[in-house]
């Protein structure tokens, strides 16, 4: 485990996003692997199928965060043009990749179907480009620098993604507290935000939730300390009880906590 | 109807998007508001809520669009920062809006609660802004220049860009035809690709599915134009069957076109 802390962005790929037509599902998944594996996840860029499009985002992302994951566009079809876009992005030729044409040529060859030019563009990457395997379709992903090179399909994603996140150092991980409080954002807002003035080692977010009727909150508080962890946990199950008694007692009841549902 | 092509960014801003804890809901709903109003959107952005990056995003996308949409931190907590945020970025003081503190006073009196100072954060924004109206929850959005802030809780972003997009003006909506298609990319690839090169007024997408034993596509041609739309769509459905012969003859079948399922 590592003492620094690894940042990380994500690039989604594909016209498809932004028309509405497919509703992402791997940012919510790299987003729950980063966590776990203690890597700060900073931003999330989707941008359509266009090469200029991709290059910007992708020089912008990789000169700032330790890893870029991108999604999408290494199919064999004319839209997809990721590899191409990443290899302008470094400054290298796009090429068939040898041992990537082996893997396909033999797949294709087993399955008794045509190695066509289409399915030869899925052998093409970045040259100096590593393989990040496929299990699922076998035409691999690939890394070059900080990169990662992922399909846009979300089992074949998760799959590349387990292989990937192994390979990676693991951070010390963010622990979190989540506190659920029966109180809207208007009750606790200023009570909270001394409670985080006083725990600056830890980050408090406030997540309303509305059932239709009212507001409620879920508290989660995060720090890579524990100690830290628990002494803000402590005072937000403080607070929470403060404000409960004062409501009971602005609205003359007196239940006692054990009778509040 | 306007003729002249709108774009679009979106800006979602939340640490709870980037540390999986929440799965947005907001950018496909957008995105598919967009696509019925024909306004392009053209990218995306996800960031925390600090309010460092939130401007240098805002302003990047507020430079390149014709339509700035964000969602996220506009409640009274102290991580809901998108209006100091937003101010900072066009360079104006985040101030209590008269109107705003007003209609958030009536509301909260109707209730019998405290007008409390967090629920007062609600009401800051921009100076000079104009609101979006909240009919969820009162606390209103507010667009200043080309960007239109909302609330991040979906039931509430919802209903704040249900008003939003009436108030836009349409443009000549993007035409879309689906066309299933039962062949694999490496199948339909090549064939595609020229379709595309002799369409050029047409973007064709094409979107694999994996179904767990095998991929299948839909392919989606957008244009502005119905009879671009149709023209390229015969020639996809010609390929297709193209194909299918292709592939009964090769394995020795010929069911003729009604009976292949």
């Amino acid at each position: 485990m590592s003492d620094t802390i690894s940042t990380a962005a994500m690039l989604a790929i594909g016209d498809e996003l932004l028309s509405g037509r497919t509703k992402d599902k791997n940012i919510g998944h790299l987003a729950d692997l980063l966590t776990v594996a203690g890597i700060d996840l900073k931003e999330v860029r989707i941008v359509s199928d266009e090469e200029d499009a991709i290059v910007e985002a992708l020089n912008a992302l990789r000169a700032r965060y330790t890893y870029v994951f991108t999604s999408g566009g290494i199919g064999p079809t004319h839209d997809d043009i990721t590899a191409d876009a990443v290899s302008r992005a470094f400054g290298v030729p796009c090429l068939h990749d040898a041992a990537a044409m082996k893997l396909l040529a033999d797949m294709y060859a087993g399955r008794g179907l045509d190695f066509t030019e289409a399915r030869q563009r899925m052998a093409r990457m970045p040259q100096g480009a590593s393989h990040i395997p496929n299990p699922v379709s076998t035409a691999p992903g690939f890394i070059i620098g900080n990169v990662h090179v992922m399909a846009g399909v979300p089992q074949v994603f998760q799959a590349m993604m387990a292989h990937v996140i192994a390979t990676l150092p693991a951070g010390r991980r963010v622990l979190s507290r989540s506190i659920a409080c029966p109180f809207g954002e208007g009750d606790i807002g200023t009570p909270l935000a001394a409670i985080q003035k006083a725990h600056p080692d830890t980050s408090i977010g406030s997540y309303p939730h509305f059932d239709g009727l009212r507001f409620s909150t879920e508290l989660i508080v995060r720090a890579r300390d524990e100690a830290a962890v628990n002494a803000a946990a402590a005072a937000i199950e403080a607070m929470i009880e403060a404000i409960r008694a004062q409501k009971d007692a602005a609205s003359g009841l007196d239940l006692g906590t054990g009778e509040v549902a």
